[in-house]
């Protein structure tokens, strides 16, 4: 593994997004989704669960401040660590105990690493403020020794770190130190960052393989790659060698999560699948158990990978990469086809209608593909964060920003949402906020700091591994080169790049080509040095302000059917153009879409359209209606016989943009013939 | 409704079974299934679960001695009656209280009831020897008063009809009743007869709509049915008048199930469908809920609809069964779509491969169509007996009668039962006995009185419902008619009938035209009156002995499509035959069997085949097989285009062979072309 391959995000403060497509996204979470959320961390949306995230965070910092005034004379009160969620038994009664969820400190947490990334891009002093505030109490909940995690800090402080695989006390601290490292990257205030770091070093100096400490690991990853943000940040190896001890340890025998719960004799190897924490993380070769959790380790590992340039643990990332993309995938960028334990199923096990493809799983999975792409340059990985954008992950937020899925299966009927309880976890509409509300904030912060994810830099080179429409500035090396991409993605694949330094050494512009082109077709300056390697084109030239390359890479209308392995994809197939996949509506195209057979032969058109207030690409597609009228007066199983149809243009929107027209069917695999 | 279309079972007694077929499976009840579960009642299996039945029994008897023998000093000790099921601490260290699944008495009824039905068939001293030693066991468990469910008589008495929604009394009451009935019939002893009997006015002393008692129903049905045989039995009119009160009771406002655990503002209208009792049984107009219970309810009802003559109560008997045979029966007689509650799901909701269809309900459901048919003879309600007979039932005992299945699955992967939880109801292989034993003794009982099933009579008419061998005698009315029937069903339909009484007055022979037949031919003696009704063939004349009728019901076989409206048998084709339903098995066809597709138009051959220790007839239908060589090592997703097929032979079994050879693919429903 070569460390010169190696390459990082760009600084979003080097970046102004102006891209059509994402600049809206962005500006739904600006303008919608972080005041909502905040409304929503102070317990002030009418109607909706309380989250008590804010009101948890008072009442620890008056617990410290109690502390402070009355010394050793203070003797906390206590309260039971029984519930995942602690309510109160009279709303609006609240007694001193913490309530909500128990890793409800980690709302904040992505609340603040969303607005870190909006002031970067969009400064608003109103907004700071209330960061800073907010900043302030939480900052105030902070024990002296550094832990802070308020749902022990409230109700037992002597049960600190005694349930690492349950109770998320790891998973707190690593969104912490996101949103600390966010926060001061964007504004440069180290308050919390201070506060993350002496967090981490708390936690060093309580769990790691010396002797007197516990050998303990997250039950719900995270803490790896937010301590290896720290690492990177701050050059202070203690984060690196914490996040290195946690994933070398995971999954060692005796397991540590028998250990802490004292059991002696352990049953079965694979209990701990569902936390990855079954086997050591280089012996892992098939993503499993909850799919949030995995592709966060995954993530981490990455990192560490990269940091320690590790062959194997670069090897095993790459094993489980290749393991969920060939196997476990949804054509949308979703994973986790289970809801039982919001997990991987296994390989090729891939339904429709029970899909569980939760929207932080896309998330973490893009976080997972950026950090494959630093390790190596592949288009692959950049075509996977692409896959999962566009469509999974998106699918998650209403149009208008004020609604949310949690799970974003590929075929729905409402009645069986309503009835069958096997479909209970798949909601026919979006939801306004969940008591648990991991995916709207994590949406926020993906979606503000997009420009992380579509350009890394090395010293030489910059790559473009997403067409994200902005004005850049890489600084790689200490060399400022700017440049400024414009781009109709993901509706046109004419793209360009302009360069707006001059530069007198040469330097390289790494254009990803993505899986779906057939074919580019390029116009670059004469006496450019071009070269294509892993699905990126290599430009180099000691380019001068003011030249430009364009690429035009043609996007048809494909029909794509997943592989014959997969049971429940079996002679249907499914509408893409370029990145973006597409689906039918019962608003399109009335009820029973499992009638409708989409015609391989048949003509298909891409046109431009106006609706739900959106500017988009629609598809029609030449297909064809079983007929089924007065199916119901009719038996219900009957000599077969080859079945009757009537001509049917089948209407696609984007799969992103699926119910926003109220509750109906949608599919995104369809019969095909021809 | 004119009361002398209303037919009954022919008596066992009146009966000797020659059917090649069923004779097999009733010595496989005989010989494996009764001498087992006596085994398995009294705690004998090795490495199974304890029933506990018998010594349950054993305990309560105790009791009553010890209530006897010190009179009013006698203060029981009583235990909790918090559980579904209670075992012991440590295996084999039981102290006084009950143990066992709490509806465990039943599984001493359920084998009695197959005892006596055998016993009929068979005479067996040393059966009938064991039978009447545990009958007096069981008597003497019974309280002075009749009341008799050792659940409560050893735990709490003072709990006696304290929860009649969940905990089986009058389920176990029920069982009881059935059991001595037919050991009645078949032996003439009225020990368990009178018990059950006194068990049953002791009910209508506590239960019924008099002031004083309680307003309760069935949480589980049963004892509506088993009280109408009480009645037919006996003549008693109070067993007809609290069957009658059971199921016009049910589903009234305030609910009774509400009233029973105090609630005074029940919630949402509809949490009783699992229990049937959401609304009251005429305005019922689905079928909801458990499954089992279900079937079981509406029998009841149809029995009390015809013991009153009740018109309102046979249609809404015929509305439940339509909305059943119309929009919720699998294709092999199975109900119940889904493991979720044991329960029927929506209309037309119908999955291969999560489906329940457990067992007994599919036996429930032959209980509910015998009943309509002695409402009305219509052949529709034999056709859907005989399609859960062949299939959906039978495929619940494996060939050797030594393992059983609960859930009758119409597609099954090995792989999913193992990993998948939304799978684990379904098992990939038989099991030998079940804690909760429903089906298996269900089964027996079942089989045992096939000819009940077979054969209804009424003064002047004898209904051949199915066609089974065997030698009868009708003795409706007083008058003995006999006859023998000769079938090789399910292979041929070829069926024969001979008059073996010379009558003076005609008499009629109903001949059933199953649905699947395409024509028939019939030879007759000259000058025999033909009448086509519902799909019975009336044949009347003065018969004479030796006289006899040839019926030849040509089989083809049929591809058989379901109603458009089933989403997952779209564009799919089962294979039938006669009355049979094929399946394809991994034993025979190779992994994959997603990838077979059978075509419409090719040659399907039926042949007579050896395999399994049986004689049965094998398809093998023209079909293709999609070409997956080497599909690990493709992409997850790619372009479509037109698969690669290669020819291929389909080899089909019948469905109810199916996992006889270990563990691996089953298919009923198979994508077809042409």
């Amino acid at each position: 593994m070569e460390r010169r391959d190696f390459s990082n995000p760009l600084p979003l403060t080097g970046l102004r997004v102006t891209d059509n497509f994402w600049k809206k996204e962005m500006e739904l979470v600006r303008t919608e989704v972080i005041p909502y959320q905040w409304e929503a961390l102070n317990d002030r949306v009418p109607g909706a669960a309380p989250s008590f995230c804010m009101r948890n965070y008072k009442r620890a910092a008056e617990i410290q401040k109690e502390k402070r005034e009355k010394g050793s004379a203070y003797v906390p009160q206590t309260w039971p660590l029984t519930t995942f969620e602690t309510l109160p038994k009279e709303p609006g009664r609240l007694d001193g105990r913490f309530y909500g969820f128990l890793f409800q400190d980690s709302d904040f947490s992505k609340w603040v690493e969303a607005v870190a990334y909006s002031l970067s891009q969009h400064p608003d002093p109103e907004l700071e403020r209330t960061a800073d505030e907010a900043i302030e109490i939480v900052c105030a909940a902070q024990r002296e020794d550094g832990y802070l995690d308020t749902y022990y800090l409230i109700n037992d402080e002597s049960a600190i770190f005694t349930n690492l695989r349950d109770n998320h006390e790891l998973y707190c601290f690593g969104h912490l130190a996101e949103g600390a490292a966010a926060y001061y990257q964007a504004t440069g205030k180290d308050g919390l960052l201070k506060a993350a770091e002496r967090f981490a070093s708390y936690i060093a100096s309580q769990i790691g393989p010396e002797e007197g400490k516990k050998r303990g690991y997250p039950g719900h990853e995270i803490a790896e790659m937010a301590l290896m943000r720290l690492y990177e940040l701050t050059g202070k190896r203690e984060y690196l060698e914490l996040a290195s001890y946690f994933v070398n340890e995971r999954g060692r025998k005796p397991y540590y999560f028998d250990v802490e719960r004292k059991l002696v004799c352990p049953p079965g190897e694979l209990r701990y699948q569902y936390n990855q924490a079954h086997l050591p993380v280089r012996e892992q070769e098939e993503a499993v158990g909850h799919a949030v959790r995995a592709v966060y380790l995954y993530s981490g590992m990455a990192d560490v990978a990269r940091a320690t340039e590790d062959e194997s643990l670069k090897r095993a990332c790459e094993t489980l990469w290749n393991n969920i993309v060939r196997k476990k995938l949804y054509i949308t960028g979703g994973i986790g086809a289970t809801h039982e334990g919001e997990a991987f199923s296994f390989d090729y096990d891939l339904p429709n209608d029970t899909a569980y493809a939760e929207t932080c799983a896309a998330i973490g999975l893009v976080f997972f593909a950026r950090r494959m792409l630093q390790l190596t340059p592949k288009a692959e990985y950049a075509d996977v964060m692409e896959r999962a954008l566009y469509n999974g992950v998106l699918s998650g937020m209403a149009l208008d920003g004020k609604s949310f899925f949690y799970v974003n299966p590929l075929e729905v009927l409402p009645e069986a949402c309503h009835k069958d309880k096997r479909k209970q976890h798949v909601k026919p509409v979006r939801q306004k906020w969940f008591g648990c509300a991991c995916c709207p904030p994590n949406l926020a912060r993906l979606i503000s700091s997009i420009g992380s994810y579509a350009y890394t830099e090395k010293e030489d080179t910059l790559f473009l591994h997403l067409y994200l429409g902005g004005e850049i500035t890489a600084q790689a090396g200490g060399r400022q080169v700017r440049a400024a991409v414009y781009s109709e993605m993901p509706w046109n694949g004419a793209v360009s790049l302009e360069c707006r330094s001059d530069l007198d050494e040469p330097y390289t512009f790494a254009l990803r080509i993505p899986g779906w082109a057939d074919g580019y077709e390029l116009d670059a300056p004469e006496g450019t040095k071009r070269e294509e390697k892993d699905g990126y084109l290599y430009l180099t030239r000691a380019w001068k302000k003011g030249e430009s390359v364009r690429m035009n890479i043609p996007m048809k209308i494909r029909l794509v059917c997943a592989n014959p392995l997969v049971r429940e994809d079996t002679g249907k197939a499914a509408v893409m153009r370029g990145p973006v996949v597409y689906c039918m509506e019962e608003a399109d195209n009335g009820k029973n879409l499992h009638l409708l057979e989409i015609g391989a032969d048949e003509m298909h058109t891409a046109a431009g359209r106006d609706a739900m207030g959106e500017h988009f690409i629609g598809i029609t597609a030449g297909g064809r209606r079983r007929m089924a009228d007065g199916a119901e007066e009719e038996p219900l199983y009957a000599e077969y016989r080859a079945p009757d149809y009537e001509k049917a243009e089948l209407v696609y929107i984007p799969y992103y943009m699926w119910n926003n027209r109220g509750e109906g069917e949608m599919q995104v695999f369809t019969r095909v013939y021809g």
